[in-house]
């Protein structure tokens, strides 16, 4: 027994469910699909999770041949076999509208392995009465993932507001000094709130992985 | 009532004590040993939990006038007041001797804060088995903080070892292409590994803040 | 009649109070003292306003063989023959403790060329009342100057809250991923709340100088 | 009265006109016809103010449902109730043809905003005789703002001209070490010539709004 | 003789073979189809050796009128008169499913130089179980080629269990922090195995030739 | 006289030909055709010498409805009135058949302005023997332009054999870390020759407006 | 039996020389003088081979206290029990004078690991005869190490004219745009010559590791 | 007959003054005080031309035993045996006081191998009417040398009036967003006046050798 299932095109991780309570997520871009295909389906039959694929677009995700998926297209996941709810709150926070798809698939991952969503809208620092006004939803989560481009102040806004985990999304939204998201990442990562980490810029699915991780360690796998 | 102290040279956060479980953190760079003594003075009689100073050097230390505080010459870390363990453990790994500093600042926050440390030293991913041999010191842990410089490789693979949250800290050891930990920092935030979380260069205690508000989800303030 | 003193080692812009209503401002790096002397009594001779040397640093400074200047140590100016006050009012207020040299900075440079100035300390958006405390100090001012280094978030939340003109300064408190102030400039420069100006890092001095074209068009000289 | 209107996708913030004396100016990339609509709709009934989409493309200002705006193609806005003309002169002035879109946003929102706006086409350093001949134009304005590509070196030569506020644009005009407009941002903000200010690249829009500010100053909202 | 051939376009290189034991490789981006066919026409005639052409595009491929040459899809490559096999063993080791295009041009390169491959696909770093599973294959080769992207942390791991030249290719898979390969290719420069070296983001042709180079010196033209 | 025409979208510096020679030449990407257009018809009656437009893609051309001008495809040149020859021997180079189109637009504009070109092609430093074989024709030339992408290596060699002033043009061509021209840029203004000067990336008109400068040094109008 | 030795401050992996035919090699910065005293103590003990310090500052080495060792001061390397000489060959190139610190480097390591070397000094591009003249001392190596700072063309130059391996490492010899060595690393990575690999700046270290890589494939341990 | 002596520790160009009509010039940072008396004494001997050393700061240039030269402080250059001066005029510009040290080393050099120099100090564009009054000056060159930092501007006004060639040389005078030089840098490099060439930061001597080359061209060694 080696612990992986060795497809030919992939070598598949099919002790990552024992070991870390989710299988292995398979990153679209670069595969055919044929071999999402063929990766998917060793997936569901080694395990017992639920199984995502991520930055999934329509048009491939129309070609993949694996019965029981549903796909999000903002998301751009695909979930099959979703894992039932888990008692840890994920807040998914944005600064701005178009911050979304990022927070859509933060927001669509983590339902996908079993932790409740709750998702704040447009609650960008310019206005900071509207960030105020949701300062009660901030503190009832066990976590708070805050989506942000352009200048993404509103993370050190909520590190300062909250006292649970709070992971930060730096998005690519904005343009000229924006730099496709790094001003937003080199802010976050600089932040003056205290205990703030980043994940990779428009990553809401790393985001809600390591929200997985902090449920593990919160609530394991009730 | 303001939620803050007004001391003229700062303006001291009371509150946060009440809102994150934790009083204001002094950040010791520009500041003066008689503004370090106010502010510290001012924590200590308006809360109750532990009062830290960060990147303070040994001769500012020798100069602030607050009785009872303990100073740590290699994290550079000056504590009033640490709080009582909490049932939470952290294992801090570092790549190498050289990463050292930076492991210790870590350590050091979370004892004040009142987490349990374990420390694994030198276990980078130029020799496996060194990792391998630690694999079940990580396991036990509730949160790993991975403190690495150079290419920062040892988060991914400690990333794929454990189900528990990992907070990688990326340090300035290297040189030339290393880019005074640029490099590790953007290596972690593109890490193979799902879910890992990312703090700024040589923080060790950003990653220990993070850890603190893992532990208030998982045990709260017990 | 050239509009220009040529000194040899300088050619002195004696046009310049005519023509922008303020001395040129010299540059102290890179000047031998006896070169300081020379312009600052050529200016003082071809006009009527404030002479300041800035970025003077206390040895220097005392080489200055000018009668009638006067020294601020932490904001590295020189100035003779300070402006009569006009009624501009300018709020200086800062993120950290830190930053405070680029304010000081600020404050003595409208100071010396007549400015009123309002400083507020220590707002970062780590604590949000303490900002929202004064809320109303801010709105008082004709423009606001942010002095901030990290991710600079403040600049953000004051543009949001006041009218009147914000010149944002990026200061190189922090480490790592601050990259010595570029990540304040840049999410300065991308800040969500609309209408910002950003001057360069560290740049107390451009900050009040801004300040002082708002007040040429706001009240002239009176 | 939460000074906010929830729309689900957007949280509109319906204090702004109150506070900074315009309404909140709808961002487009990222949103879709229906939510524009919806914004709009919702700023035009909560306050009395212009209202203002940026970024839009033609195609999709087709398909915003609101009647009485009016559209401007090369500076991709729409506006909605402009404000009427306040007596606040702004010159706008480019260096080359190629910055012309950029110059055309900055005036356009100058005029939805009730700036009035003069325009000075073509006079890049490069043919000082150019510039030279429009001092008066220049002389005359409340505040200038600069657009300029390549090097920028306009804004600085412009700085040394006038005494007036002075915002400088820089745009992606050019090609190879322009670096999509980061050689002007950052010569501009290295200007030597004192106390000019930046807004991000490409940011007519956000000149502008700088220039909003300056009139809330001098002029208030005559 | 001046031991090359001016085509006009181009100046063939006909000397190569007899001082590195290759002729010149063909790069075609640029160059267009009469010009390659020209060029591959006097390589075979002036020598002996097989005639590569790089990064072709298949539109490109059928329009060089040459008999006799091979095209691989994946690789980009086009081979005409392929060398004997030589007794130097190369293993082409992938990180993930994405980086295939990549090692599929070390393979196909490698193969048609005379070299022998062995591909070992998606051992990542997040799963050291399969990295260690395929240890006794990678021992066998007298040269590893990683191709990784992301964070290329399996060059370092590599590096670090095999004895003999490890050829690191980083490759622009991945988003956000990736930068397009830079962070693999500074990550792979700094790692803590010692003795590693590095090729161009991408460049599977370039570990080849490397590999070309390893085996003139092992077993020279055997 | 103001020394320019004010055609309303552009203000043409009718002077620059009496300053230096040549008409001012017309960049033109963001021009539409008839500005395009009515700029050539303003310089062709203003002015006596040989009128540019340069970067014009094929389809704009086409639209440019003025007489007597020819079209130079792969430079993306149109010219109207070409300078006679005058003594001055510009010898261009190249490092490979990629940087064709940059030296392309060199040797053209050098045409049209009167110098007179000979092209040495496909010498890049990998096979020196090339490169020495034309050292006569190099050693020739009044000024020689090197044409160099990837290392951009060849200008240090040029720089080593010949006396003569040597333009450096660093162009796009290669992938990676070639940075789109950015280490060849980087490489050549650090060369170990003494005394090369460097224009921006793919600038093959910035050279040859280098070689006429040094042209009227050298020759004058003759 | 697990492969390291577990000294607390050190986990010294005893395992290396059995799998990479050497042993642990000890980087000096960050380590004290007793923590290197020890490290070395304890692979004299555990294995066979020689046993390295490298980067070694003359006062550190002063204080190690381990008998035998050998220090080189230009090199910064101290060494125990060399290597006996194995037959492969390395040529040690450098393009300048100052670059000789890292070749110095890479020469010691060289001959402290039983490789052979030859220096060849100053051969910089800009004097190609000088190149040329050592052509035949070039062609008898096994491997070539071109040591280069500023724009780092000898490794091109070196590339085209031999068939066997050449390590490429760049210096931070230079000033300006040389950026610390930046500028050479990427010119040698996108090198016109084919096969070349390169490793970190002024890893002279890293070169010499390659080499015994080299060795190891080409002669084994003869 | 090789062309160069081989001095052991450096390889002498003695080839360089037939071939460019000047000797190998000497770069100080890195050698020793003998290799440098060494390689003067060398190049004294072998050739008739002047001798010079760059970058030599005060300390060394007291240790080199090599009589007849004379030391340039400012400058750090030391010469033996000047050219005798050529009828070749070039002017050096200077933006600010600060910018000295670097024309001044242009100066320096020119001055040393035979060029007519004339300076120009202190004419940044924040004054125009100061480079104005120069019009004339600027005008009898035949080459102008402009030396700025921060944002370089002057090089394009200055590239704008005259039609002989100018070499830009940035400095690093300026903090902040100057980056050390690289802004002006880039902004030089993407000027709008046509055929402006640019040499490494802070190089005056580059600047004066490119200078050597022009007057080799235009008045050969008269």
């Amino acid at each position: 027994m080696t612990g992986f299932a060795d497809l030919g095109y992939a070598r598949v991780d099919v002790d990552r469910e024992a070991r870390q309570g989710l299988p292995e997520v398979v990153y679209a871009p670069g595969k055919q699909p044929a071999e999402i295909t063929g990766i998917v389906t060793e997936l569901l039959a080694s395990g017992t999770g639920p199984v995502l694929v991520t930055r999934l677009d329509p048009g491939t995700a129309g070609q993949v041949e694996v019965p029981g998926g549903s796909y999000h297209e903002t998301a751009r996941l695909m979930v099959w076999r979703p894992a039932p709810p888990r008692p840890f709150r994920v807040c998914v926070a944005t600064a701005g509208t178009a911050d979304w798809p990022v927070a859509a698939e933060a927001e669509a991952v983590c339902g996908a392995i079993g932790l409740t969503t709750h998702v704040v809208r447009d609650v960008g620092v310019a206005g900071l009465h509207r960030l105020l006004a949701v300062r009660e939803e901030l503190a009832r989560a066990d976590a708070v993932i805050v989506v942000a481009g352009m200048e993404g102040a509103l993370a050190s806004a909520v590190g300062g507001l909250v006292a649970c985990p709070v992971v930060a999304v730096p998005t690519s939204t904005g343009y000229g000094a924006a730099l496709d998201g790094v001003t937003a990442l080199l802010a976050m990562l600089t932040s003056c709130a205290a205990g703030l980490t980043v994940v990779n810029i428009d990553s809401g699915f790393g985001a809600a992985m390591a929200a997985h991780r902090l449920a593990h360690t919160a609530v394991g796998r009730r």
